[in-house]
């Protein structure tokens, strides 16, 4: 990157997606917000969402809105989100419960499905939330975990997962981005590995969705699941989605542990006993949360009209922004994310044994990233959000707190 | 109940609630709504803090509302909602995920707690989530269920519990007031049968809070769920709530399955293994669905503006009110609800063989009970928001498509 441009002014000036920051409640200021990974800033369009659906349709509908709508709306929605963003067909994908419970089920699932294995595979940087579903659920299932070291500072490769894969292997957990490290996973190459030993693979797609392309059909994932609340903007506890491949869902083998009236094969029987609902709708348990999804639905249209390459290319030229700047201006700082944006999602993380401290003075001055353990500073840059002013706000008041 | 008493103008003016009828989207019409305790009417003011919230608490705080609030919000609204409604202590009561998801980990945590007995009771009658819970954990964990036949006009009574509880049984599990019949049943004698027993007891709550006083603490309820969008007015899928007794918080007895970052001892140190916090915060799993807390936290304050006693008192007056008119009005119906209002909840079902269809009559007429299989037309009579004039209207009505 040459030195005109770590000029944001003219990087914004030039930014084909620029205009998409107006939609975002604060956008124009005065918080320069570098943690959109953790929690998306809401659309403008979300408050009147809001009121329009509490006036018009719960109220006006009332318990006609089920059978008019929202009975479906997680399959829908899931369609969406899945034509949108996650490079899968219909049919596949619903929208319910958080990340943690999905993952329970997902994780009983799979290794119900793979009998008999005795192994799940999970990175020791994966969330901690991932790994602690997991660790319960090998327990209660008598199996055991692998535990894989993998570079803090990257993630699992296919190196990593070769080593350890085998005929005992039941099910690789991986996070497309980590959480920490930024590092962005080959997952169509983990899952070949996968499958070439037998095993399923669930992919946490959390720090991804709605920021990098994703391929569940033609990579071939088993499962997986994601929030909506960092980058598709749903507010805080947005409901979680998951996928199921078709294959697992057509054959029957999907099945998951918390049986519920919402994925019966029919709902409003009530008859004596569970039979699981064909297709996607048997990932579902209790009552879907619409209230929760309507932040959600708009800003998977403008993650459709922006283009998910397009938020993509936005998502590279801010992380490559932010690392040019902390090249020049942050010496003292070490990158603790991958300097090759091939393998880099939408943050990045700066490491340096004051950033705790560092991250609180920020705060102070309206200047918002995250911290995480043990000396992590998380700038999370929101691709149709985040300006690369606020980029260079950012580094600028790191650059001053550790100086001061 | 004499003739004059049947006026639904005079018992509307002298109904000291009435005035809470204006605080409901749609309350002054046209829709003459009687399932509100399936989906409950919007409070006018949601919308509005729904708007504050998109504008000012997320899109203003942003990530920082996590630590200023949201991160406690599970407990301090299960908290307030104990106070309120609930007849529990603080430090009990956790509200997020569905109802479903809470029965199994409350299931889950039950039969754990009660190692080597064989047997979970519950009645066929039970709501089928309820029932498909049960089934599932049980599966699951190699023990049977004692399927309980009850009156199906009725509920599950201490003659009907007695009678299979014993040495084996390790938890009952039984709804406050039966979705169908409206039956209430003795919580506080129950509860003692199953603890002379040895079990424990999960009550479901869902068709009573809000409606109904319950006394948690005192009847020693071992563990409870609930649902928010019937009488206590969340919202399609609001989230729901769970109550773990104080004693088995502090005793570490209570453990459920779903091990996710938010019911961990410490959050945000993402250590390597899951431990569960003390208190209610380890029924927690993934992270708080704080969008669909909202409109509940609103009703929540009305119902301790108007006293749960009031409210109850109102329930009885509206049931009392429609079975008068079924009697004069619709003899050829059966009241398939307790007649007497002791044993009744906020609903009441009238049995008929063309309930079916008059309920789908009723709905192109803008008057909305719900249908309930094989020949149940329920009235949920929701007590803050419903009138004496929408009662006299719904029976009314219902005589029409009878005769039509």
């Amino acid at each position: 990157m040459t030195q005109t441009s770590l000029d944001a002014a003219a990087l914004d000036a030039a930014d084909p997606l620029a205009a998409h920051r107006d939609r975002f409640v604060g956008a124009a200021g005065p918080v320069v917000y570098l943690d959109g990974n953790s929690l998306g800033r809401p659309l403008r369009s979300t408050a009147a969402r809001m009121t329009a659906f509490v006036e018009e349709e719960w109220g006006g509908r009332l318990i006609r809105g089920w059978d008019e709508r929202w009975f479906e709306q997680p399959l829908t929605l899931g369609d969406r989100l899945a034509e949108v963003a996650l490079g899968a067909g219909p049919g596949q994908t619903a929208v319910g419960d958080s990340t943690t419970v999905l993952l329970y089920k997902m994780v009983r699932a799979a290794v119900a499905a793979r009998p008999g294995r005795r192994e799940i595979v999970v990175d020791r940087d994966n969330f901690p939330t991932d790994r602690y579903v997991v660790e319960g659920v090998a327990r209660e299932c008598g199996l055991t975990v692998r535990w894989l070291d993998v570079d803090p500072d990257g993630g699992m490769t296919t190196d990593d997962l070769a080593a350890v894969l085998g005929p005992d292997t039941a099910l690789v957990v991986v996070s497309h981005v980590a959480y920490k490290s930024g590092y962005l996973a080959d997952v169509a190459a983990l899952t070949r590995l996968a499958h070439d030993a037998g095993a399923w693979i669930l992919v946490d797609l959390c720090h991804s969705t709605g920021a990098v392309p994703v391929a569940l059909d033609a990579w071939e994932v088993d499962v997986a699941v994601g929030c909506t609340y960092k980058y598709l903007n749903g507010g805080p506890g947005a409901p979680a989605f998951g996928y199921v491949a078709a294959r697992h869902l057509a054959d029957g083998t999907f099945a998951q542990p918390v049986q519920g009236w919402m994925g019966a094969a029919d709902s409003f029987t009530m008859g004596p006993s569970y039979a699981p609902a064909t297709g996607i709708r048997r990932l579902l348990s209790g009552t879907p949360p619409i209230v929760g999804m309507l932040g959600l639905a708009d800003m998977v249209e403008l993650v459709a009209e922006a283009g998910i390459e397009a938020v993509r290319a936005k998502s590279v030229a801010l992380t490559e922004y932010a690392i040019a700047l902390v090249d020049r201006d942050l010496p003292d700082v070490r990158l603790a994310s991958p300097r090759d944006p091939a393998v880099r999602g939408g943050h990045v993380t700066l490491a340096h044994p004051r950033m705790r401290e560092v991250t609180a003075v920020l705060w102070e001055r309206d200047v918002i990233p995250d911290f995480r353990m043990p000396d992590g500073l998380r700038l999370g840059l929101s691709p149709l959000s985040t300006s690369f002013a606020e980029v260079a706000e950012g580094v600028a008041a790191i650059r001053t707190a550790l100086d001061g």
